[in-house]
């Protein structure tokens, strides 16, 4: 099963959070992952992807433009994955939310299923997406990692086959 | 399957576009589906239900503080459900699309789907869901039986057997 | 007193409306209008002036990426002013009001005081600001005449002066 | 020049960031303010408040009912005047930012002008007002405290007259 995180960084603090989901969707079997910046897409992995996670900085209180202009632009075929956000801030209040809910907004006229787990599965919660203050403190890069894990679980539940459950 | 229609209505517009919903899902085989104010709502119907969709009128430019009510208060269960949006406002520009994000946002609060087909399934475009003036013009109205029948597609394709399809 | 239109427009209907809005402008006495793409601003004009709106289409259900680039990157003086914003999008429910929210949303960033009239001064209600389907019909072409009469009576009632009302 | 601020608060920790608010803006010469719940709000002191702060919890990743209910049903006379907003949230990510954006598309549609200061006076940055975890650490506090310094002196800069600065 391939999950595909695409994100948007510039300091790095994205990545790093990316790389955090993508070490928490491997502690579920049968998830093949794969973290991308929006300027180095492997079009065939997203294809097959089944989810596909987005994550980008705030910029003036929202997605950054560049994250707009890949929703805006891209070709990738979308329609029917499961889509999750993440999104981060350079303090509390600078708009983490108000990204991840723009991004959902394109992601759904994309034809996505969005999820988060918000509160559904306990503590951690993750409303909307994982949102970090820059790359995240302890507390903050777990989370993330529990957030991959949930979205992993989720897309296995989804569309997964018992074979695939080994 | 089971699809419940979770609606606020106070002039009937809200209550009007939610039975245009309804009759959109009738289109599709093996679809019961069941509409309620939250007022009267069907809680054993819900519980077994696959999908619940939302809709309530705008007011002051987002979801009416009765719908925010309900969801910031419900009890029932409706993690892992596909959740779905529509909104009924005065005029254009009156936040149709905001009330429904708003909705959107307590949704995957609460562990759902998020899904609306957006443009993914060609014209006409329900890019969160379905948004009628009042209670919408004819085009409007047809729009919400066609979100209704793409909602009630995505349901049996995500959770229906091939038993249930007939 | 200056009032600035700053639009993304690449079909038409943009800038169609922000000619609307500078045309309703223009009813109320001392006020220098000036409407311009954000390909070719004249930062002059928009240094000296009191009021700057804001206006793009809808592209995936929320403000084009042009226009969010423009937010992201400018260095105008913008903080201080009356900030106004209006969206032109493809039909009801494709994001107009989400898409004036997240213009807003970075106004508010820079220190803009923004300023709709909402549906403080009676119909037609301009709850976020113009919205127009496409280039807008006889009706959403008026209202947003209106909306710019509004922003131009506020703006002179905010910084005019008894010498300058003539 | 009175300055009110209403608040939704049922743990206390809203209301304690409205007294932060409160206390940074006496910091401000000609100030009178008053904090008041939105179930004992003294009507004649917002109607001759020239700003107006909101605040309430995050409830479902946006704006508590309760404080949706009260712009949704309140008839006291808010046009024209300065609008500010804050939100108390139980973690980052739960929504301060989208719960402060439900409130501002209120104020707008009430005619009011809205501010934040936002990242124009430099640090700390207020992007859509100020958001605290819970009552707020030292810093969200202090934060609290300047944006009521700020919203006051905005105050003061738009309606005071040379005599009442002293």
């Amino acid at each position: 099963m391939k999950i595909a995180i695409i994100y948007h960084s510039v300091s790095g603090n994205t990545r790093s959070v990316a790389e955090n989901i993508r070490s928490g969707m491997t502690r579920i079997d049968n998830v093949e992952v794969k973290a991308m910046s929006i300027d180095e897409i492997d079009d065939d992995f997203v294809r097959d992807a089944k989810a596909v996670v987005f994550g980008c900085p705030i910029y003036a209180g929202s997605l950054s433009w560049q994250m707009k202009k890949f929703f805006d632009t891209t070709n990738l075929p979308l329609a029917g994955k499961l889509g999750c956000v993440f999104a981060t801030a350079n303090h509390l209040g600078g708009g983490g939310t108000v990204g991840e809910l723009t991004m959902i907004t394109a992601m759904l006229v994309r034809g996505m299923l969005v999820y988060s787990a918000g509160a559904a599965e306990g503590q951690p919660y993750t409303h909307l997406g994982a949102v970090a203050i820059k790359a995240g403190d302890d507390w903050q890069q777990e989370r993330a990692r529990i957030f991959g894990e949930r979205i992993a679980r989720k897309t296995i539940e989804l569309w997964g086959d018992a074979s695939e459950k080994s």
